[in-house]
């Protein structure tokens, strides 16, 4: 069993890759700058999914499935567009044997196809709202990949919307900010801080792009998902139209909105400690190990496991799915059999020992907080269920209690400078400057604007010193 | 509302798409033999996914995701299957503004990439079995692409698993093919024969190919799910190997196994009429349709519709999933109405009229049969759940029955190429022949062998006159 984690004050991002290798989450494929998500990993994804998927569901989107090949005209049709994204695509020359006329994108992201198709499906005003999501996978190369959180391939979800009026469109593009802030709050433990992003930060052709951001725990900064209001450039572009309730033809007003298997990088950085991953309750594959335990191999699987097997049955049934799994790893040391389940981020391990049968008892030991319980058989049941709803409340109070330890406040251009270089984390400051004020921040700092605090927040700007500047967070970011 | 679908003798292959077009279940994409999945198409997909996946996790598999790109490298390793689909490969040959070394196919299947992942991940007996799945997009590039059936890209699932034994590897195949089987015999309510593939008809690189054949209504064959049995052709070429009980190092016995989105268009094929789709009720994503109607559009909206409501939040409640769904389509007529749900291929319609309301009554359409019932208020919700087994039931019964009126068996390669030509159909015959034989019967007869018969049936060879023939279905097929 490796213990071989390098602590995370040591070397933070030696610290991640070990976690990942760890826990078996994902793995360098033999394609450059690409993953392979393992089943650990993957099956926290599922998890993820699901969640928001019922989110989506819940606020009347279907799903669908577009061609994952873009004709390079398309991206050309919206050119801040092409712009951002042409760099970044893997093409497609040949195919069948033969040269293509026209090469195509692996895509970026979809709005161009999407919009194509919008404009043959929509005719009339009762066409509209359209609410559709797409689970996929996307391709972006990446010069310096980093798994989880830069990758050439990644998988995501894309919602792109199209609606009669601008109003509409625009609570949209908030409503779905939403579903992504309290989904990850609530699933996945992470605190995020919900706003618009400055105008250097926009996704390529938005008129306004909205962010959650969150703060690992070496208090960077990572943006968790995005929802973006298109105003009616893609609908322009792409010539979405639709004959409106006065019978003239009007152009749709569109959005879209997506998180992506970065997630996983950041429940990685949020949560894990030096031992290795720590999981949410809520999107834990396993959420108790069962380990019946003995010095003599055969009274553990002759004596004991029975009485796990009957544990766990019971325990899925009262959690509603297949949420235990017991641990025949006999052959291996109890300490291995230990690390097994902590390195992968198990919520509770479920000690049955000799010593626990005599006494009626099992010993509960938590993964976050590694407290350790000796819990009569009766009362299992409850005590677990409990321990998961503090575990998952914990995580949540922890990282947002950190965070806020890790926040500070800036008066001028100055402090916010001396405040990234000696403290890291999040810094509130008034901005109101341009792009270009922006990538001179980055260039003398390391920090971006992360996002525009909502709320009627104003002040002088630390930059151009004009009034009625936004309150905005920078920081450093992955 | 179009209700132009072409009737079924008078040209199959334009009504097949007719009841793609009147259903929205998909459509062309802009990009060369690719479609979109309509929302409508990509529900029924999701639910036939739950179906499927539910299956390979009680049988203990898991998911993961694997690369989209394969190096070509990788593709040579395995002669035959190289040779099996290079050909149809799309290439990568540029990414991020460069050309790149070595050019990347996009997978047309993914047996080697996993390969080579498992030879890294195996090293001894105790990691076995390996008993992994994807679901993911795979491009095999089509000259004549036909929605569901042939697309240069689409979704599918493919199983992956690594064993100790041959023995063990085979039974996985068996256990795999009788998943599928079941599943969709129960659950898509299409009858299917599984059995062995012949030589010819192997998947590349595999020692054995097993398939389940379904025939669609105007006789031809389908296959519908293949699981393939590689020895250990893939171990050796890709060196997965592990130490075994005895400490020796060894090559694992490897196994695939897929079934796609062309599932969609057997279903079509098998269930669907004049009037368009017809989706069984165990996959179907809305089971019922509730339309409240009345001349009076304020009528129908301000005094049925809270009734066709609340009758809805019953049915979904006891059918356990947001199943049905009440059509608020009061500015069209109610025959379009009908037209709509009788096109998508719900189940069941429910009609809420001024005089069922008046006579404590709902009418009940079933869309397999197009019978009607008038039901009594009380009797709505135990009629509705047996209706829909009846209807799952049914359509499974009138598919079997079709397809065995439609079996014929030939004692002779003469009495053969008769009944392809003169009634099509699935035709019955001992077969012993080589690969050869298989290309000759297609060239002559447009008929291939779809799958041995499984059973200890043997008889005299039609083409080679030889003793121990196996007994083969012949068929023209999609």
């Amino acid at each position: 069993m490796a213990r071989n984690i390098t602590p995370r004050k040591e070397n933070y991002s030696q610290w991640y890759l070990d976690v990942i290798k760890a826990a078996e989450l994902a793995d360098y494929a033999p394609v450059r700058g690409c993953m392979v998500i393992r089943p650990t990993g993957y099956s926290i994804w599922e998890n993820v999914q699901a969640k928001f998927d019922a989110e989506f569901k819940k606020t009347g989107h279907v799903n669908a499935y577009f061609p994952l090949l873009i004709p390079y005209s398309f991206l050309r049709k919206e050119a801040e567009h092409v712009e951002g994204f042409a760099p970044e695509c893997a093409t497609v020359t040949h195919a069948g044997g033969e040269e293509l006329e026209e090469p195509y994108a692996v895509r970026p992201t979809s709005e161009t196809v999407i919009g194509y198709m919008y404009s043959k499906w929509i005719h009339s005003w009762r066409d509209l709202p359209v609410l559709i999501n797409q689970w996929a996978n996307v391709m972006r190369w990446e010069k310096r990949p980093r798994l989880f959180l830069r990758t050439s391939e990644f998988l995501w979800q894309e919602g792109h919307t199209a609606h009669e009026t601008e109003q509409e469109a625009h609570e949209e593009t908030l409503r779905m900010l939403e579903v992504y802030r309290r989904t990850i709050e609530n699933e996945l433990a992470i605190p995020v801080t919900a706003g618009e992003k400055t105008a250097g930060e926009r996704f390529p052709g938005a008129v306004a792009t909205y962010t959650c951001e969150a703060m690992m725990s070496d208090t960077r900064a990572l943006q968790a998902g995005t929802s973006h209001f298109f105003g009616q450039n893609f609908a322009k572009a792409f010539e979405i139209q639709y004959q409106n309730r006065e019978g003239e033809l009007a152009y749709c007003w569109t959005t879209s909105w997506g998180v992506s298997t970065r997630l996983i990088g950041a429940l990685i950085m949020v949560h894990s400690d030096d031992d290795g991953l720590i999981v949410p309750p809520r999107i834990a594959p396993v959420k108790a190990a069962i380990l019946p335990i003995s010095k003599d191999e055969s009274v553990a699987a002759n004596d004991i496991l029975p009485k796990a097997k009957e544990l766990s049955a019971k325990l899925d049934e009262e959690l509603g799915g297949m949420f235990t799994k017991v641990d025949t790893d006999f052959h291996a040391r109890p300490g291995d059999r230990f690390f097994a389940h902590l390195q992968r981020g198990v919520p509770l391990r479920l000690e049955l020992g000799e010593k626990d049968i005599a006494t009626g008892t099992v010993r509960i030991v938590r993964r976050d907080t590694g407290e350790k319980l000796d819990v009569k058989n009766e009362a299992v049941i409850p005590t677990v269920k409990k321990l998961l709803d503090d575990i998952q409340a914990n995580m949540f109070e922890r990282a947002k209690a950190f965070r806020e330890a890790n926040t500070h406040d800036a008066g001028s251009y100055d402090e916010l400078k001396a405040i990234i270089e000696e403290k890291g984390g999040f810094v509130r400051a008034y901005f109101g400057g341009t792009p270009e004020d922006e990538t001179r921040i980055r260039e003398e700092t390391g920090a971006t604007p992360r996002c525009i605090l909502p709320g009627d927040n104003r002040g002088k700007c630390i930059i151009t010193g004009q009034d009625n500047a936004r309150l905005t967070i920078f920081a450093k970011a992955y």
